[in-house]
């Protein structure tokens, strides 16, 4: 198996609520979007929003499921205040403030902001990696 | 908000038995990883290996959750022979066919897999997409 993730798809409660989260984000739908499917490209990665029913039917599994779902998502910036900015524009987007910014033992600065359903993304400033143009982070 | 994703953290119930079953299928660890936490760079994205319980606090969230988590990830290859070998190579690196391959309505031809705490992967081939010599999408 390459190292690879080709998409990340979300089962989300409210097709239209989500598209319009993200949208107020400032992200751009790809053209191969359709009604019942939403595509992002993320850098190498696909982010699609998809009827939460229909990718566990998919999936072939039971689509009940509650509390913690076991996974975030992390968006990383280059400074603590992009951090804070990056919270204050997720909430005026709709989103849900999970954790104000604060300082980690490993020395970065982060929150999480949830999406309209839960989904939980980290904003994070790590001083030990670079970003790059876009934004994206390459370890070591 | 940059239309990027810096890190996907799954939260596992134990580190080791995760970090096991993703080497077995061939990814090799960032650097950057410590005991307690696995890093695997992923085309523009770090995958990453957290325990659950450490993830939940981190986010200030509570821990408990069950079922469907609600998301998948998915791996494209490049033909339909691949999408049975890749499920093939999870069963045997100890993950769960949760899919057996079949085409779907749209065209493609994918199954799904669980990793050891039931994190979903589709293997997936699409005839309408390239993949390029990483094996990664790019969308219109």
């Amino acid at each position: 198996m390459k190292q690879a993730i080709s998409f990340i798809t979300l089962g989300v409660a409210d097709l239209a609520r989500s598209r319009a989260f993200y949208k107020a984000l400032g992200w751009q739908e790809s053209s191969a979007s359709q009604e019942g499917i939403a595509f992002f490209q993320a850098g190498s990665v696909a982010f699609a929003l998809f009827q939460r029913e229909a990718l566990a039917e998919d999936a072939n599994v039971a689509p009940e499921g509650s509390g913690f779902n076991a996974f975030t998502l992390a968006h990383n910036v280059p400074s603590e205040a992009a951090v804070v900015a990056l919270l204050d524009e997720a909430v005026a987007a709709g989103g849900k403030l999970v954790r104000p910014a604060d300082k980690v033992f490993w020395g970065g600065f982060r929150g999480y902001f949830a999406d309209p359903d839960g989904f939980l993304w980290e904003a994070c400033h790590n001083p030990f990696v670079e970003l790059d143009a876009e934004g994206f982070i390459r370890l070591p």
